[in-house]
């Protein structure tokens, strides 16, 4: 059973810009070939996180607005006494959301319900650049 | 090493439902007969999600409360304008706790604490038949 | 491909201690001789949990008070009722936070982010001896 490492990258548009990539992740399953196993995702970074949402418009603004309420954006953060980048709130809601997950997959196909799609949440203040880490142990 | 994808069905009470379901992926890791591995737990839909507590009555009452902070039932929800089905909440709720779990075991037993169960939160507004994927890398 | 279980143990401080265990599970992976896979932390344990930080003093106030607006210490918890040990919102934020993270390596390191560490969270009211598993599954 081997361990395949792949990677794609996203670019983001800042603040609470989520992301669809279960297409990216799929895609990546069906190129290594592999039958079942596991596929764990992970961000670097800490201004980023990772879930599965129902991937419609609504939820894109009801998501951040409960992120908003966990981390407001306008609060004090002891953050900002070392690096004044104004995003110690993106830290906080990234370490609460958390960087990883792991999904089986099975005849090539994730095994996610109908309506539930793997997005990246870009938490940090500004557009950046991303990289997503696709691990994959599988037969 | 092998890679075994099994799965279980509940049927949930509705909202806020939580189901111990430790004694069912115990169950099917004795079964498959492997000593040392992964087990990857998944909630195929996006209005439901997997954690650990500890599984008595007093906290099946104040995590639910802590959600209802985080993203109130009553409160107004983009998704609605969609579904008008009442679970914007539950949707944002199953993001922020997550789809996923992944425990290791060790001689065929799960490496839980004494006090610590494997739940599945209900968190959909209605009862619903809910399938969970056990998939176990191991030796 | 070869499953490996190990573990370290860590002292804590009491309440939202925060540790940096980063370089334990860096120096597992490097003394395992394996190249590339999946490393797999769980916390046994009801009052703990796993994700990561950008590690520094300022975050290491922040994420707590998020953690408290979440589930405050003196709100009312029915886990009271049973135990009376005055941590009903130490085993909330736990099953928010969550006890497992998975985190690709390649090359023998980690492949977190430059200012990404990884940490257990102390969530239980007093100073307490916590076990870390982590589990390597790899080529």
């Amino acid at each position: 059973m081997p361990v395949l490492t792949k990677e794609f990258y996203l670019e983001t548009e800042g603040e609470t810009h989520i992301i669809n990539i279960t297409d990216y992740v799929q895609r990546i399953i069906k190129d290594c070939g592999l039958k079942d196993g596991i596929v764990c995702l992970f961000v670097p970074g800490s201004t980023g996180a990772l879930t599965t949402i129902e991937y419609e418009p609504g939820l894109l603004k009801d998501l951040p607005r409960a992120l908003e309420k966990i981390a407001p954006r306008e609060a004090y953060y002891e953050h900002e006494k070392m690096w004044h980048d104004g995003n110690g709130h993106s830290h906080v809601r990234a370490s609460i959301i958390g960087p990883c997950l792991t999904i089986p997959f099975v005849n090539g196909n994730l095994t996610l319900g109908t309506w539930q799609q793997i997005v990246f949440l870009e938490l940090d203040v500004r557009a950046r650049r991303r990289r997503i880490i696709v691990q994959i142990v599988g037969d």
